[in-house]
């Protein structure tokens, strides 16, 4: 009972010293980005606009208190003593290079909304979006450099290729109907877990963690990744616009097929498999009305899809806690099991 | 005369040291872009038709040799062994920045011809180049950190935001009919000089030289990038698109002023000023025909803005020769010399 006590503690701790982290981290994200040129500096503004939950960052620090060497032994109070000013920055590089690909994304999905505000080619057309993605890659390697660590800078560049990669894998797939799961995983491996399994592996190299606490974070942060990008899919299909905080559809809409679909399409009979096939095809075109993406969620729960990729997502994420046993049993582990959690329990 | 005919030997030499090393950067360039993913592969190949005159490996090899502490005491046929392979990866670093810029660039300029060839946003759409330019910033920085400086890693990271800033600042002037040569130099010192001027200054880095010829060296590829880029602008108002190898007339297509027209606003008197603006404008249009733009070159011609343009890029030329003073009397320094005479000196 004391010891409950104790954690639940150490968990409020663990939340200030983040919260206090994160304020710094967009302090140093705002700083390195700000420009000399007025406007330069009213274009990049726009970009505060586009900030979220910074998963991210709150991994490289979560990771760094999870799996510092002195962890375990450190009392609460003194935790904040466990981050350094490397975990700042290295941080801010990773929200950096996770913004400069929202900004593309926007170009690419000629999306209208985000994060509940309007896109910045939207706002100021497709070359100003292009640029300040440019600018933010830019930044981030830019800062990246500051941290004077090799095996940081060659992380962040390792990753950054395989996003792209797994940007031009998506868009070589799209429209294709026969599209298989092993593909749709390489796809947001790529796209999406690297990055996050990369911040986790920075939060561990900044912290002095052993190798085996390093390797730890960067498998639970590859499926937190994973389960987390099904949940962006799922939602993409069946949530709200005003919930969500970004145009929904647009994976139909730009005919990209993710897990629920790829589902579907493989386990239902012909007949239906033909059916289904001509209502995604309704719903792929690019004015599609609403009933067509209904039609289309009708389908996919006629054989469970929607239910089996939250399945999927679900064993990600108890994969993602069980990568962090070796680690000693602390409040910032806890934070990272709760950040697990929230990322397939989530409307947005 | 001995003498003569020997720094005539010794260009052959940086010539062959120069052919041999730019095969080298080439193959850098290849295998560091090659993917395992052969949907990726093929698009990235295409990148290989951009391949122009390789000025930044010129002058990151060239930059190297002419400013190598033993420069000048090297005979000929041992100059190959001043250039290391940081050279070859730091010329393959500016080659692939600068390849991303020229990708994106297509996508902004919405171009159909680069280098005689069809542009990647042409062949596969503007979203296959954005993503394939981002594919090249991330690549040029992973293999940038193999060159473990932190010193090459921040040149790199601050030019390529330099590079960003440049843009945006261009875009925001577009269609401003105010812009003056201050602002004008200002937009092509950040997104041409800078790079070429890194190229120059991490050849010279990488050469071991000394802090006076690193900056004489950033100093000579500044004022060279500058008076390139003035080439490139007055081309794409009076070169032919069959001989320069790229689309032209773009820029006043795209409402972008160029210091010919920015020289011959300025110049003209207030009749003439009003009339050319009317002229500017009908060019400016996104289905302009031939004439419009014919009837702004001949406006320029008479208050003499093309060749105000042309005397202030061999001006530029004579100030970046004119930064080797300090450097020894090799083959090399020759070897930039004679860059710095071709970039004004060219028709493509």
């Amino acid at each position: 009972m004391i010891d409950a006590v104790r954690r639940f503690e150490g968990f409020e701790e663990v939340q200030r010293v983040m919260a206090c982290a994160l304020e710094r981290v967009r302090d140093r994200f705002d700083s390195h980005l700000a420009s000399d040129l007025p406007a330069v500096d009213r274009l990049v503004r726009h970009v505060e606009h586009y900030r979220g939950k910074m998963l991210r960052p709150m991994l490289v620090i979560a990771g760094g208190l999870a799996t510092h060497p002195q962890a375990a032994t450190t009392p609460g109070e003194s935790l904040g003593s466990l981050i350094g000013d490397d975990h700042i920055t290295a941080a801010a590089v990773c929200e950096m290079v996770h913004m400069a690909t929202l900004v593309h994304d926007d170009v690419l999905d000629e999306a209208d909304v985000r994060r509940g505000g309007r896109t910045v080619s939207r706002l100021h057309g497709n070359e100003a979006a292009v640029i300040l993605g440019d600018l933010l890659i830019a930044s981030a390697y830019h800062l990246c450099s500051q941290l004077d660590s090799q095996r940081s800078a060659l992380l962040i560049g390792r990753v950054s290729m395989e996003m792209c990669s797994g940007e031009l894998l998506q868009l070589h797939h799209r429209g294709d109907y026969s599209i298989d799961e092993a593909t749709y995983f390489e796809i947001i491996r790529r796209k999406t877990g690297a990055l996050i399994a990369a911040s986790g592996e920075l939060g561990a190299m900044h912290a002095g963690a052993s190798p085996e606490a390093a390797r730890a974070m960067a498998w639970f942060g590859s499926r937190l990744g994973l389960a987390f990008q099904i949940q962006d899919d799922v939602l993409d299909l069946i949530g709200r616009e005003d919930v969500v905080g970004k145009s929904v559809g647009r994976d139909l809409a730009k005919s990209k097929l993710t897990l629920p679909v790829i589902h579907h399409l493989a386990s239902a009979d012909a007949v239906e498999r033909g059916r289904s096939l001509a209502a995604i095809d309704d719903a792929c075109r690019e004015d599609a009305p609403p009933e067509a993406s209904r039609a289309v969620r009708q389908r996919l729960d006629a054989t469970g899809s929607i239910a089996h990729a939250r399945t999927v997502a679900g064993a990600l994420v108890a994969q993602a806690r069980a990568a962090l046993d070796p680690l000693a049993p602390t409040a910032a582990r806890e934070a990272l099991f709760a950040m697990a959690d929230a990322a397939v329990d989530r409307a947005r």
